[in-house]
């Protein structure tokens, strides 16, 4: 059985027996940054938390912090290393396959890194994919593009073939850098494994560019992809400037989680209107989007609409309701949708209207990292060495308040964190936006 | 009768009279940097040109280099500026614009600046706009944002309205910033102007995103918008390469011209294919563009597709056959149209495809200019202030073959750059692509 | 007296009775996103710190959590803000003025901003500074550019004269955006105000490049520096590969603390040796820098170092032992005194040299805020206005654990933030670079 | 005997007899896209010129148009290509050796193509260096990075023992990527393998981030190095308004020639004084620039001034007289002598000043190229290839009025050009700053 996440304990392949000489050599007299197998830090750090806790006669949830353990599992001399980048791609994917090269190479010696192309394909056999023996040399510049080095590929695959084609293939550590549904894949491997009772560490470094995972302070690529939002949203603005009545609307990405349509638009300071997926708003009505938009632009003559792509879908009629091949659910276009709208609207109020409709899709997520994302996914990856070493499996490294900590696969597969429309962000929203907590009649989910 | 093109003289309002104080006292010594109304530079600078010229026993075609004369038109302390932007917004309107009031204030004395909002609308009372005193403190900050601070619009209003308006406000020199389109009405504008002898002067700022103006080496705007589209490509670079037969299609602006495609295309080098107006392809048969891309995704696995908007116009049914307000043909989606014929090939050939198809659209235009585009921008504006001062009229500034120069207003309206497809830039794309000169029987026009 | 560190205790003017009724009316049922005085959180999350209180029988130290108030101090019709900048200029103070307006009067609808010009001399009368009249559409575009809108100056005033003219001037709360020293001086300003029983609230803003502020997760402007810093060492290493034994020497800002030289170097990953003031080193020896370096270029060729400018102090002869206006130590020329070094250690061993050194200084903080900088300055200064609405004084807004808390002005004032050389930054930096712990036989300090 | 300015005409291996097959037969019918030997350019193309030739009697200068030629004088299956950069690294170095291997390669079918590291020493079998065999795949990412991929040096070597080793290393075409130095190099070169009637071609790719060559519109790297310049002008102008009497002073390069100094000043357009070494100007006096930089603070409270390297050296005591490696005359520091002399000159009349010197020095050449560099390296490559493969040799490739062409190597070495002072951009220069034309009594030299 999975790690739960109620008590998220990390599994371990077995006692750790290898010191780690490499780190020692060259670091003199710095013993003591190893970190301890018992060094946890609180889940929730809330003093009403603690206390319920107390009340209850329970121990507040912990998790374990990451680190370089004083020993090792695996021989680093015998340690063939696997790394797998699946689902859609991610500014930084290239920094962590890179570090990932880097830190097994140089922090601890391992004999041999191989890249595999296209995802879980590669564990296929018949999709016939050949790994690619990674050294520190050829994987030198590849941080200077966007995209992954190795490919990536949507889509399941049989977690018994897979565990064959490692054991083939001599893998002893597979990194395995996706989102939710890749770790429930790489979870898959895991128990295979375990049930095989195979000497094969799992290790997951949680990619999606929503930043919508549990557990998490915030997730790789995602720092970049605002930026970038940012940039659309500003030339939205000028558009809307530029002409009387403009309107500019801005669709990013964010399937079930706003995080980076608010962002951006904090960033921006410049948008009227912010339309996310945890918040369902209504067209119609006095107090609808479209009669807000149409007193602004009676008011002000220009307005900023940004809305992520999983916002207001039950508005959306004849909704496709099937999945992408990695499980997704397919979204109507809202962007579309929403630009159809307005734009009857103000044809009923014979009204002017100057409608600019942006769509940055894979701009967000194809550009090389900022230097903010650089150092995140050199140390997620650089954590992820770490735990494979010790042993540690069936587990993702992560940011959790600040500290980089081990938590369960399990844990990321268990759904998805959402913006609180009760917390901090979304109330910055409201107070930057002018714009009203509900649209319409259906008030905003507690 | 407006300037023509074939003697390319510039009209004047009459003889100056005024010295021009303002910079003779700033400079001291330097008299020398006054421009002689007798300096000329060739249009064509081909030894075979010439050859023709002096076997045809002509004069060879010149145009009149711009800068500041010895004397000058309007006496500054009672001269009031109006100030005009037209058509789509651009990177640098807004330096343009600061520049103007700057060059105005600072550097002649010009006693009023009048920002007119919202294109040639702003000189038809019945729009009720309020024209905007400009200041230099005024727009000291325009400039670090995209889009225009005076606000644009597209389409005509009749030239005797405008010509009433311009009296009505006092404007003794008008600037247009604007397109071919805004450019015509500013020659309207000229010859009402003329027709009633009143002493306004219409000086044009040529102002096309396409770079596609005739007698130009560039316009303002274009530099940013070719490094914004470069961005894009490689972002759909990253994006072909991340998945297995991987095409990253791209389409950008450019509706009768390609140079914005062909100069990033090169930027980037990593495009296959780059479609332009100005060459017909074919999607069928042996050698169209259909085929040569599965014959790409066979071999290598990925490829990128740069499409300007104005190409292969002819291959999509049911185009539309409207114009829009500024009378500009509308185009039928040339972006979406390949996504679709593409996608429905490799599935006849049952071949896996994974296009990320990507339309930048505003995201060229609505930017901050880059540092080469605001020397530029400057350059233009103090060059129009100049050669208002001189009275000069139904005119535009232009850089032609790297020096500044006045052009007759009817040369901008008369036709359009294209690229040359049997020169250097068009063979340097074909070179870089490795893609054939001609796609499908249907040969390039020469 | 002012609150200390042992309690985290925020001072509060008095009860708060007036409702916040701006927020209430815009926002529809948005009740349940007010903050309560009793919402905290634990300063250390460790559940080893948890351990040692209950042990210790001790309460675990915690803090307020920011966010607006149910009811307000200060009537906003009758309130008065004071805004000013303090020490070196950040990137973001523009947007945190630009915030701190916006959200005065749009949030709150505060009578009246006045920016205070040139930091606390402003608030000496005998320096003649006039405030500025602040209103959001003159403050519409400041964030643009970098810097400080309103100035900023060293050093200290009479905390007496300068409550006298808050009190002249009529204002009710003052902003201080400025670093420990500033905000000490906001202390004596807030008690001479307290002793005075005055209704004055004084609310700070850190504000600190170098990101060594206590009990906060980082301050505004860092990430900005860090982005800037990493482009200068891209620079340093290009220069380093570009000749034989090119050695790349930058020099990051950075006085008691070495975040920035630790963040840049990581997202660089190309940096060999990264020396900050928390690491004592040697210059020579077989373990010392010099010799380090040289073994480094015979084996590869070239080489880049980093060094904070308050690195290595004790290794300068005649370092000065002054102060600055703002009783910041001056340093001496760490940068310039190690390029001297290593010339003359590669002299007398008779190896080619091709030494680089950078120094971009003011290049760091002098620029446009990243998206990241803007979403943060946003933030702090909404909540300092929350808080400063709600009565509360004698305190600064921070980020901790990644959330906005309240903390003592005291807390900014009594020490300073330095990198854990024991901890996950230095050591990923060690793990990047390869160098060792100790350079030299200085052990490095725990 | 070289080619001299005086007829313009590029010397030839021989007669070409080979057909380029390769471009034939991927472009199809596109025939006309040769460019014929007899396709020129005129050199100047003001009609004051052409008159004045006229009345002499004199043809006018003309310069041969680049481009691939019908037939080709080296047979690609038998040709090795070297390539070497020289000199002070440059932005789009490595687009450029990218370009060259790209096009040898695909465009022609070259058989080999060699990268020499460390400039002119690898053509000095003493030194020991090994040629790298390049291919596009080596070179797929090298343009990612600043710097240059070969590395480079300064100095000269024997050209009889290069040319002994070209022969060695069985080398058909050398091109020298370098300034007019390493151009004077590769003419030593050029003259040897003449004397000795070898069928090898030598040629240039001018580099120099001054823009300092005569005959060319701009260098490579120019555009790049004015984008980041134009930042530090722009962190120099926050400085400057940050502090009362705030004075930012930023030193740029140009030995020689201001023109990086004055395009990154129009850029920024926020420059009051641009001092370059084309202008002589003096300090003491009520028109030096001690009294008028006085004037400007105590009027507007701030200023900003942009110096040239070489500029003023003649007012800076003790200037070194010796040369570096390359020949280059070392330059005083003006930037730290102005620092100083305004400082005195401040303390003198005992006023506040808040100077801030910044020398971005590296960093406006170590960077990546902009995407306007990109496509002219890339250009300038494949013209340099077009024109060697047609056995063009002792010449380099330029942009002259918009044209690709083929100068003599002679020429480039032949001196440098310079801002003309009574020319258009230096007049722009003085218009937006509002400086004098003239500081002190030294007349501006014209």
């Amino acid at each position: 059985m999975p790690p739960t996440l109620h008590d998220l304990q990390i599994s371990n392949l077995g006692r750790c027996r290898v010191p780690s000489p490499g780190l020692q050599r060259d670091w003199g007299h710095a013993h003591s940054t190893w970190v301890e197998e018992s060094n946890r830090i609180l889940v929730d750090d809330r003093t009403e938390a603690l206390t319920a806790c107390q009340q209850a006669a329970q121990q507040p949830l912990t998790v374990e912090m990451a680190g370089p353990r004083r020993s090792i599992y695996f021989d680093p001399k015998t340690t063939t290393f696997g790394i797998v980048t699946c689902g859609g791609i991610c500014p930084g994917l290239n920094d962590v396959i890179r570090q990932l090269v880097m830190h097994g190479h140089f922090g601890y010696g391992v004999a041999r890194i191989l890249g595999l192309p296209y995802g879980f394909e590669s564990l296929n056999p018949a999709f016939g994919h050949v790994p690619l023996e990674l050294t520190p040399e050829r994987v030198a510049k590849i941080h200077h593009t966007g995209g992954s080095h190795l490919g990536t590929s949507r889509g399941k695959q049989d977690p018994a073939v897979m565990v064959d084609q490692l054991v083939a293939l001599g893998i002893n550590v597979l990194f395995v850098v996706g989102g939710d549904g890749s770790q429930h894949g790489a979870l898959k491997i895991y128990e295979e494994v375990t049930r095989r009772k195979l000497q094969i560490a799992v290790v997951g470094i949680p990619k999606t560019i929503d930043n919508d995972l549990l557990y998490m302070d915030r997730s790789f690529g995602y720092n970049t992809a605002c930026a970038e939002a940012f940039r659309t949203i500003s030339v939205a603005h000028a558009e809307a400037r530029g002409s009387r009545n403009g309107l500019g609307l801005v669709k990013l990405m964010g399937r079930d989680s706003g995080f980076i349509a608010c962002a951006a638009s904090l960033a921006s300071s410049e948008v009227n209107f912010v339309l996310i997926p945890e918040v369902p708003f209504e067209l119609e009505g006095d107090t609808g989007l479209l009669a807000l938009l149409e007193r602004r632009l009676r008011e002000r003559g220009h307005a900023v609409v940004v809305v992520a792509e999983g916002a207001g879908q039950e508005l959306i009629p004849n909704t496709p309701s099937d999945r992408d091949a990695s499980g997704n659910r397919r979204f109507g276009d809202i962007g579309g949708f929403l630009k159809g709208q307005i734009q009857a609207h103000f044809a009923r109020q014979n009204l002017e209207l100057n409608i600019k409709y942006i769509d940055p899709s894979y701009e967000l997520r194809g550009g090389v990292a900022t230097p903010e994302d650089r150092v995140f996914c050199l140390q997620l990856a650089r954590h992820a060495v770490h735990a494979a070493m010790a042993g540690k499996t069936g587990m993702v490294v992560a940011l959790w308040h600040q500290r980089f900590v081990h938590l369960p696969a399990a844990v990321v597969a268990s759904g998805r964190r959402r913006v609180d429309t009760q917390g901090d962000l979304w109330r910055c929203v409201l107070e930057t936006t002018g714009q009203p907590a509900q649209m319409g009649d259906t008030p905003a989910t507690p």
